[in-house]
C-alpha cells in the first residue's frame, strides 16, 4: 500500500480526552474516531488491525468445532420477555420503539435469540453438540463510556452459544471454548489468565481471562506460575474429552481471582514470591448456564429413549474490538504501539527518504514487490516529507518491521533495517533485508 | 466440512410467507431465518455466501482506489442536523433515544459521517482524490418489508464515497466506481445494465445498476446490446482517465431507463428487434452529488493557490445482502439454487451414498482431502440418510459440483460427477473426478 494513496491521519497533539495510553495511541495513529460519546468509526489503520483479530478467533472458533453465523443487530423484545431478562437488563440496553410501535432493542448479547434458532430446527439429540458463533456489533449503553475503545457503547463481540445432551458433554463444549481462548490469546501476543469468576447478568458458573496491564480496570490476584504457561498446541484433539479436561485442569490449577472473588486466605497461602497482585483487563469471558435459558424457552431435543430433554448450555465472548486496545496496553513504549506480528497492520513499513530520487524510489518499489510477494503486508511511505515525520510516524503506528531507504545508505549498497520491538538496526543489501525480514515473520507466525 | 458436524437446517416444505423464489429458496436451503418483520438471521450456508460476496466486493473496490474503513452503525441525529436530513428524512429512520435522552438513530447511510471524518483531518487538496467505504449493517424501517433480504429492513451496505478539489476529477472518481461496479456485478455472475436514474432523497445526478428478472421490483426498459457487453478487463488502468470514459460511454451509449426515467419516444427509436421491457432488480446505485453536503457541512481543503476549495463528493452503494438473493433470482431451477462458482458457499458437495461402508468412506474422505488441498471449498455429506435425500440436499443449495460416491460405482473403480448447473453427469475414476473439478473451477475463476 502507499502511503501517498492511503488514509492515515496522525495527530501530532496528544489528545487531551484520552486516559489510557492505547486510547491516546489509537486515535493518535489514526486507528480509531470517536463519532459520539462511546461510539467509534475505526479509520483504515484500525480497521485493518481489528479484522486481523477477528480472523485469529474465527480460526480457532472453527478449529474448535464452532460453527459461524451472524445474527441481525436489532431484536425484538418479546424474545427477551420470554427469557425475563427484558425487564432484568437496566438502563444498558438500548431499547427502540420502531414505526409500528414495535419494542425493539439493539442487542446487548444473544443468548435469547441463538436459543430461538436453535429450538426452531433442532430435534433430535443426534444433532448434538452443535456450537454457533458470530462476530457481530454489540450495544450497551454504559452511563459513562471512557477509555476510546476499551469501554465503548458501540463495540464487536464475537459470542458463541453451546448446545448439549448432557452436563457432561456441555462440561465438555465449555472445556472447548476455555481452550479455544488461551490458544486465541497466545497468538494475539497475549498473557490472559482463566479466573473463576462471578456470572454477573448472565448467570451460572464461569471463567474471565484476564491480562494483567497496569491500567486494568479491576484489580487481580494469581499465582506467578501462570506468567510462562505454555499455551495448548495446534495439534490438539478437540474431541478428546479427557485431554481438554487436562488443559483446562492445569490452567485452573494456582490461585487466580478477580477482586470479587478474591479470597484473601486462599492467596496468602500462595508461596509470598510468587503471589502477583496487578491491575487486569478482562479480555474474554465463558458461561456454563446449563438451562438457564433452555428452559423458560422450551429448547429440547429427543433423546435417545425419545423422551425430551431440555438441552445444556453455555456462552462464550470475547470482544475483538477491545481486544485493539488491550493488545496497545500490553505493547507500546513512548514512541508509540508496538504490534505482535500477527494483528500488525502492515507487517514492514518501507521508507523512502528522498522521494523523487530515482535510486531510492526503484529500490523501494523492489522491496515492496519482494515483501508482498512473499505474503507479508507492506506499507510503503512514498510521501513527500522529511525522514524525521516519517520514522516518528513508522515508530508511532508500530509496524514490526521497518526499512529506511536513503541516498547514503544506498550509495554503499545498503538499507536500514529496524526492529521496532528491539531497537535494533542492522545495515543490509536490500536483498539480505528482504530475506531476514521474510525469515523472521515466518518464524514468528510459525 | 463434514455435514454431520455442521448446521445445515433444512425445509422440507414451502414457507408460505415467502412471495419470491429467492426468499423461499434461502429458508429451504436453512440459509436465512426471520427473526423480526424484515430482520434476519444468516445461517451458515448463508453467511458463507454473504462473506463471498463481500470479498468480491471488497477486492474490486480495492482495485479502484478505495480504501476500507468502519462506521458505526448508531449516528447521532446533530450530525444529520447539520446536512439538514434529519426531519427530511422520513419514518424510514429508525429514532432512538440512548439513556441521557440524546437523540440518536440507527444510520440508513453515511453521508454525513463520512463528511464529518473528512473534515476533521484532511486539509490539502495533496490528500485528493480520497475514497473510504466500509461495509456495515444499515436500518431503513420500511412500512412494509418483504422478499425476505431482497427488502429487508436490517440489510448490508457496502458504501463508498469520493472526495475531490474539481468537478472534472470528482466524474473521474465517479467514473473508477461505475467500472468497478461492472466488473464486481460479472464477478458476481450477474448483467447488471447501468441506468440513469432519478436520485431520491440523496440528490444529484445517478446510475443504478439492474439485473433483469421477472420477479424485479419495478419495470425497466432498455437495448438488448447490453446483455452481451463484456464487462471491463481486470487490466484496466484506474488511473487512466479517458480509458475509463470510454467504458462509461459504452455502457450509456444506449437506451436504458427504469420506470421513473422511461422516456417512450426515445425506445421507440432503438429497433424493434433489440427492444427489452422486463422486469428488473436494483442491485447497485451511485450518485455524484457535489457539494451538497461537503458546502453545508463545511468540507473544505486548500487549493494549490492557498484558497479554501468546497470539495466534490460521490456516494456508491451496493447490498450485498439483497445481492444474495439477487444472484438466486438470475439462477435457479425448480430442484433449487444454482450459484455460480464465484459465490457458491461450497465449491463441491461429496455424498458418501452408504455411510459406514469403509469403502465409500475412504474414497470421499481423500476426494475430500484432494480437493481441499486444491484450494475448494467442500462439503461432505456424512449423515446417514438415504441417497434420495443427499441428491435433494445437494441440488436445494445449489452448489457447482457433486460428487456421488456408492457401492455400485466404486465396484467399477467409478464415482459419479454431477455438474449443478447443466446437469451432465459423468463416471469417471475418483482420480480423474478431482482432475476434472479442479480444472474445471480454475477456469471459471479465471
Amino acid at each position: 500500500m502507499r502511503l501517498s494513496r492511503y488514509f492515515l491521519p496522525i495527530l501530532r497533539e496528544t489528545p487531551k480526552e484520552a486516559e489510557i495510553v492505547s486510547h491516546r495511541l489509537m486515535l493518535r495513529a489514526g486507528m480509531i474516531r470517536q463519532e459520539s460519546a462511546g461510539i467509534y468509526a475505526w479509520l483504515p489503520l484500525g480497521l485493518r488491525v481489528l479484522n486481523k483479530i477477528n480472523a485469529i478467533i474465527r480460526e480457532e472458533q472453527t478449529r474448535a468445532g464452532a460453527i459461524e453465523c451472524l445474527m441481525p443487530t436489532i431484536q425484538s423484545a418479546d424474545l427477551w420477555r420470554e427469557s425475563g431478562r427484558y425487564d432484568a437488563y437496566g438502563k444498558e440496553m438500548l431499547r427502540i420503539a420502531d414505526r409500528h410501535d414495535r419494542e425493539m432493542l439493539y442487542g446487548p448479547t444473544n443468548e435469547e435469540m441463538i436459543t430461538e434458532i436453535f429450538r426452531a430446527y433442532v430435534r433430535s439429540y443426534k444433532d448434538l453438540p452443535l456450537n454457533l458463533f458470530h462476530i457481530q456489533w454489540k450495544f450497551r449503553d454504559e452511563v459513562r463510556p471512557r477509555f476510546g475503545v476499551m469501554r465503548s457503547r458501540e463495540f464487536l463481540m464475537k459470542d458463541a452459544y453451546s448446545f448439549d445432551l448432557t452436563a457432561e458433554a456441555g462440561q465438555h463444549s465449555y472445556n472447548k471454548m476455555f481452550v479455544a481462548y488461551l490458544r486465541t490469546f497466545a497468538r494475539l501476543g497475549l498473557t490472559a489468565i482463566p479466573m473463576a469468576a462471578e456470572s454477573g447478568p448472565i448467570g451460572g458458573n464461569s471463567h474471565e481471562f484476564i491480562i494483567l496491564a497496569s491500567t486494568g480496570e479491576s484489580e487481580v490476584f494469581c499465582h506467578k506460575d501462570f506468567l510462562s504457561f505454555a499455551p495448548p498446541p495446534a495439534s490438539i484433539d478437540f474431541d478428546d474429552a479427557a485431554a481438554l479436561q487436562a488443559v483446562v485442569d492445569k490452567w485452573t490449577s494456582r490461585y487466580a481471582a478477580t477482586s470479587e472473588m478474591h479470597d484473601a486466605a486462599a492467596f496468602a497461602a500462595v508461596p509470598e514470591e510468587a503471589q502477583v497482585a496487578a491491575r487486569g483487563i478482562e479480555v474474554g469471558h465463558i458461561f456454563y448456564f446449563g438451562t438457564k435459558y433452555s428452559e423458560p424457552m422450551k429448547a429440547v431435543v429427543n433423546g435417545p429413549d425419545g423422551k425430551e430433554v431440555v438441552v445444556q448450555m453455555g456462552s462464550y465472548g470475547i470482544g475483538p474490538s477491545r481486544l485493539a486496545a488491550a493488545i496497545i496496553e500490553a505493547g507500546h513504549d513512548d514512541n508509540g504501539v508496538i504490534w505482535p506480528e500477527s494483528v500488525a497492520p502492515f507487517h514492514v513499513g518501507v521508507a523512502d527518504l528522498k522521494v523523487g530520487d530515482p535510486a531510492t524510489g526503484k529500490v523501494c518499489a523492489d522491496l515492496v514487490a519482494q515483501l508482498e510477494n512473499a505474503g507479508l503486508d507492506v506499507l510503503h511511505d512514498d510521501r513527500d516529507e522529511r525522514p524525521g515525520a516519517k520514522f516518528a510516524t513508522l515508530d508511532l503506528i508500530g509496524l514490526p518491521w521497518q526499512v529506511l531507504v536513503g541516498p547514503k545508505g544506498l550509495a554503499e549498497g545498503r538499507v536500514e533495517v529496524k526492529q521496532r520491538r528491539t531497537g535494533e538496526r542492522e545495515l543490509l543489501a536490500p536483498q539480505d533485508a528482504v530475506t531476514r525480514i521474510v525469515a523472521a515473520m515466518r518464524q514468528a507466525q510459525a
